[in-house]
């Protein structure tokens, strides 16, 4: 077990509300009387997740859009954020920080920063942010991971593995075309989690996660909370033409592409009969929706096909960190 | 102006709205259909404003009592911390972390763990530790610093100066005999913000805030936000036994207590004909509360007066950090 995961067990015992959802789901979900609050906290270390050169305002939109993406997974609309701004390097970051924290929070819906706290690291200490985005959950509750049942069919909005691709041709380890490398760079340092959809699906989803860490470890978590087997076919799964373009399509790169992380998509389940109803959501905010796989009676496993073909599941699923 | 007063102001244009008080009170407060939330996030980093060598569970304990302490001052009743966890160091200090975290949470009013994140720093780099709390805000609405009119009385919570006496003997700039040296560092380490008499207080409150830079410069706050003159009697800043033994009563040690900062206490006005309600509350509640002063008509300022005798005020008057 990873020492985070120790943590996180040792802090279960105190996440006895159902609102914490044990510290299993996206996101914690608080009843209030005037309706659900959704809640979570991402925390971006310089030199962890994110690197010293990385512009600044960059940052800070990853920053929100992870937290963002949390809420769109559990069908909330935001309603405002805290920052935890631990400050370090030079004073000019800061202010492209906070450009970029107002770019992406007018992009995400105007939503307004409400407070937080503001520190100096200590003398070389890495700067350390964190942000807490709350949300109001959908009126028809706040969908979890463990609610597919067999039958239901898999979705996942936009495209995949172009955040993970764009960090590949930032560390040197691949090279793309200059047009491609644009638009995979900007899907690593501005994703766009479909934060408008969420509200609008979230009655139609039977279980719901975002995928940070690549898609085959969050399904496997669905199909866990779910105890079922998620099928997924990796020829369904959705490429934008500037990855297909730099790493082709065949199974090596699909499987790249469903386990690369920081996606910041919605993967979903729904009922069959839903599947129409979904599409035009989609459509109607012009987000691409794809059906990639169907829910089976199992006992909480993952199993892939590529053209009609059983494919065994790779080693590495995805980004195995916490939270 | 300091580098995080820069950083402030260039966030406080992303802070239009209401419910964020513009950056300048103790908690952001935001209307929900059920009640408004009061919100507040403060972090604390290793060498900064923690130790090495501090124990865990101080730590852990500590980060709840700055936060708990904004909801006090806004008249909130706890609902939640979301904790963000940056670990560093040896595994066994997580570990005593979460059991101080949970001791608190227990002390607190048994307040739920809802979620968070953990992540490691990088190698070298400082614990580094943020906590988001949510409260619900009193039905009268949340007290602000805005709100004291001439006439009104000047209260405070407890006692003043134990938890920068306490500091000071930990550093070894002072001594103190050993019983009075445990309540003092223990004053330092596990505060006690009076998270209970918040909502009841709340609406017999024109202005409130808490304690954590110094009574002076806290005073300071409210006095230019309702913009009046608060006069302080520096005789009556009420002083433990462990205090007075150690630092005496003298006006040096007074103003030492008055300027020290990390008391946690509330400091609040109300109009002098609630004054008795005020005391049967904190009595019911087992908690000290004493009248120093008073407000009148004036342009935001403090003065202070010692045995009847105008005193100017010193040139610190508490810690001037932000947040």
């Amino acid at each position: 077990m990873s020492r985070e995961s120790a943590f996180i067990d040792h802090l279960r015992g105190l996440a006895t509300s159902p609102a914490a959802r044990a510290l299993m789901d996206d996101a914690a979900v608080l009843e209030r009387p005037g309706g659900a609050l959704v809640l979570t906290h991402d925390m971006l270390v310089e030199g962890v997740h994110f690197l010293s050169h990385d512009p600044a305002g960059d940052v800070a939109w990853k920053l929100l859009a992870v937290n963002f993406s949390d809420l769109a997974a559990k069908g909330a609309a935001p309603l405002g954020v805290l920052i935890g701004y631990g400050m370090s390097g030079e004073a000019e970051w800061d202010a492209g920080f906070a450009r970029g924290l107002g770019q992406a929070l007018r992009h995400f819906g105007n939503v307004p920063l409400l407070g937080g706290d503001t520190v100096s690291m200590p003398p070389g200490g890495p700067r350390t942010l964190g942000l807490t985005a709350i949300g109001a959950a959908p009126a028809c509750g706040a969908p979890d991971r463990r609610g597919a049942r067999a039958g239901d069919v898999l979705f996942v909005t936009g495209t995949l593995g172009d955040a993970g691709l764009g960090l590949a041709l930032l560390q040197r380890r691949e090279q793309a075309a200059e047009g491609a490398r644009q638009m995979l760079v900007n899907a690593y340092r501005r994703p766009e989690p479909p934060i408008v959809l969420g509200p609008d699906l979230a009655p139609l989803m039977s279980a719901s996660a975002d995928i940070s860490d690549g898609l085959l470890i969050d399904a496997g978590r669905i199909a866990r909370a779910s105890t079922l087997t998620l099928h997924i076919d990796l020829g369904r799964v959705p490429l934008s033409a500037a990855y297909r373009e730099t790493r082709g399509e065949d199974t090596e790169s699909r499987l790249s592409a469903a386990t690369s992380g920081d996606d910041y998509q919605l993967l979903f389940t729904a009922p069959p009969e839903r599947e129409l109803e979904a599409r035009a959501i989609a459509a109607r905010h012009g987000i691409m929706l794809t059906e990639i796989g169907r829910c089976e009676a199992g006992e909480g496993e993952v199993r892939l096909e590529h053209e009609g073909v059983p494919l065994p599941l790779p080693v590495r699923l995805g980004y195995e960190h916490d939270g």
